[in-house]
């Protein structure tokens, strides 16, 4: 099998970390597999030269940044490779501009445009494990680029991709997907499967492990990624196109995002296209709106509920300010967290959403907003209720059986 | 004018050299001049990725060692394009593929072949600082390349060959050349001009400040080195073609090289072709011969003396075993130093010599060995007379005047 594998910062953290990732790699190569490795930078690497960068300026220019940074995994595939040739197996370290990686030129941020496997293709027929610095690429002006946060993944998953693997193993220091956080649910269990569209909301609504990027562009290249932890044996979690025996199971997770504060304008006069200019000024700033509720006007106004990150409540305020001859004023609640319900299931069962509502009734959890789609059910609610409120869900849906 | 500069390690070893080194590039390039700089790593920084490569491998492979060293240059150009960009001052960083430095494939002491200066020349053509990751290059199959210790000196004098820039400035944290080492002769005076010829037998001979391959390529190139110190604004020492002033001067500078062990291989048989065979063996087991000493036969049989470095003795004596047959017996001395006179006044002077000759005897230190060269006297004596010595000769040839 050709597989892809990807270890994180934590999983090369030290010297002896590396030594273990050259150990897993050699055994696999010893079953048998062909090997293209991906590895981050150090754990603590990447913050300590932004650090050192921010000594100097407080908006460094792109480009340098990126010449910076991606130093770092650099030295890690350099010493993956010089470990596995120690213990006698055939390795070669490939910067991503050697990997093949090409990006546009959007630097700190930039997306891969596409990948020549000659290089990498070459070494593996040779019967190398290629190991390759991640989270970097080289524009067409080839100048060296990084993909942002998270970005080794989507190396890994863009090269899975482009070389048609079986596999992309992801290692980090948890060994799969959870029905829900298991410090707050202490019954969660592994998943053994999930979808792309269930991985998707679920990252997006607190889970951590992948970022959506990779698991968006995994769907798009249907490549199938294994979450699996690096410092144990365990059978980590599929992620992978969504088929029949997965939509037998009505809930798959369950998340929390404490970092949620809810806005609601009141009266919003029923202009025409006032959310529009509210929403288009917000994104102006950057300011990222999450879930928003408006209800049918009954008296010429309306009011208008959303969710914005607890750090970007200020921003939110001043922007909403600008508004105050069309709207009767403004409330914030920073008290408050998300709590969602994700399942592919959902699409083919009624009832899903019901069954929410009447656990957290049971349990006095008064729900503030509610937004759904066809694989989810959020919840706004106390955030003093989060973690009651996630037990409660687990338990309705049986996800510990 | 176009200058193109040159930090080492020391001069960049901190944030705050950086910062130091910023804002003396920036005054040169206020003062109306073109700037490329070369840096080196932070000082510490090559020493501790070669530690890391230590700990999996005794003989890392040399490719891998490559991509691993060459990370530190991309940090420090990086940031101090970064600290220029900060004052105000237009800067670019590039790694030494981007600046189109082009080498053999020889990893770890590559040779650099041609540089293509299209991205250098276009970014000075736009009014940009070039900050220029030094010690690296690219090889013909793309892949990165190490110069070998000194690399940073090298490319910066190879860049200033390649954009016939007016001067080379390299700094480190010593003001200049000096007419021996001011911690042995405190009287020991800072030299205005030095000739390259005279530059590199000193630093063949133990001056330390420039290597001899970046001063040879220097010379080839007809590049005009500076040696100034980062910390200070002192005017440092040119290294440049001799001229006919310099030939005015007699001597320029001592040296002392007490890395020196003295071999004697006694009774040498008088066949043709034995001297050739030793020393063809020890060149293949890459020992550094230095001095050759081999007096006239008079009884068919002849006494053969040369030095090799202290740590490389043991090699030389497993080598000439093997001539056992051939010869009488050998002795070593480590106790031995090298103490040398240079300058390219010597051509056209005579008495040079003899007044070293006697500056010792009056001083009663016994000559072991003397070599001499055009523009060299180099004796070889006990080695606790070195430091002796060299004030001695500082001394008779009026140094500090």
């Amino acid at each position: 099998m050709l597989i892809v594998q990807k270890y994180g910062g934590t999983s090369v953290g030290g010297l002896d970390r590396i030594e273990n990732v050259a150990n897993r790699v050699a055994k696999s190569k010893r079953e048998g597999n062909s090997l293209v490795v991906v590895v981050s930078a150090m754990s603590g690497e990447t913050n300590k030269l932004v650090e050192y960068a921010s000594h100097f300026s407080k908006t460094p220019a792109k480009a340098e940044m990126d010449m910076l940074l991606s130093s770092g995994e650099r030295v890690t595939a350099a010493l993956l490779a010089i470990a596995l040739q120690e213990m006698g197996v055939d390795a070669v370290a490939m910067t991503g501009r050697q990997a093949g990686i090409k990006t546009d030129g959007n630097h700190t941020f930039a997306r891969i445009e596409s990948i020549d496997t000659t290089a990498m293709k070459s070494a593996l027929d040779g019967g190398k494990v290629v190991v390759v610095a991640g989270f970097q690429g080289i524009s067409q002006k080839g100048q060296v680029t990084t993909l942002g946060r998270g970005g080794s993944d989507l190396s890994a998953v863009a090269i899975a991709g482009a070389l048609k693997a079986n596999a992309c193993e992801i290692y980090s220091d948890v060994d799969g997907i959870y029905t829900t956080d298991p410090r707050i649910e202490p019954k969660a269990k592994k998943m053994n499967y999930i979808s792309y569209d269930e991985m998707l909301e679920l990252a997006s609504l607190g889970a951590k492990v992948l970022q959506n990027r990779s698991v968006e562009l995994a769907k798009k290249l249907n490549v199938r990624i294994v979450a699996k932890s690096s410092f144990s044996n365990a059978s980590g979690t599929i992620i992978e196109k969504e088929i029949k025996e997965m939509e037998a199971v009505l809930v798959s997770g369950i998340a929390l995002d404490r970092n949620q504060a809810r806005v609601t304008v009141r009266e919003v006069s029923d202009r025409p296209g006032i959310a529009a200019e509210i929403f288009t000024l917000l994104a102006k700033e950057q300011i990222n709106v999450d879930m928003i509720i408006q209800n049918a006007s009954t008296d010429g106004t309306t009011n208008l509920g959303f969710t914005v990150p607890e750090s970007e409540v200020e921003r939110a305020k001043e922007v909403i300010s600008a508004f105050d001859h069309d709207i009767g004023g403004m409330d914030f609640d920073e008290n408050v967290c998300k709590v969602s319900v994700v399942g592919v299931g959902m699409k083919s069962h009624s009832g899903v959403a019901a069954k929410a509502f009447s656990a957290m009734a049971s349990n006095n959890i008064n729900i503030e907003m509610i937004s759904t789609s066809e694989i989810k059910v959020s919840m706004v609610i106390n955030e003093k209720y989060g973690e009651l409120a996630v037990r409660t869900l687990h338990d309705a849906y049986e996800l510990d059986k």
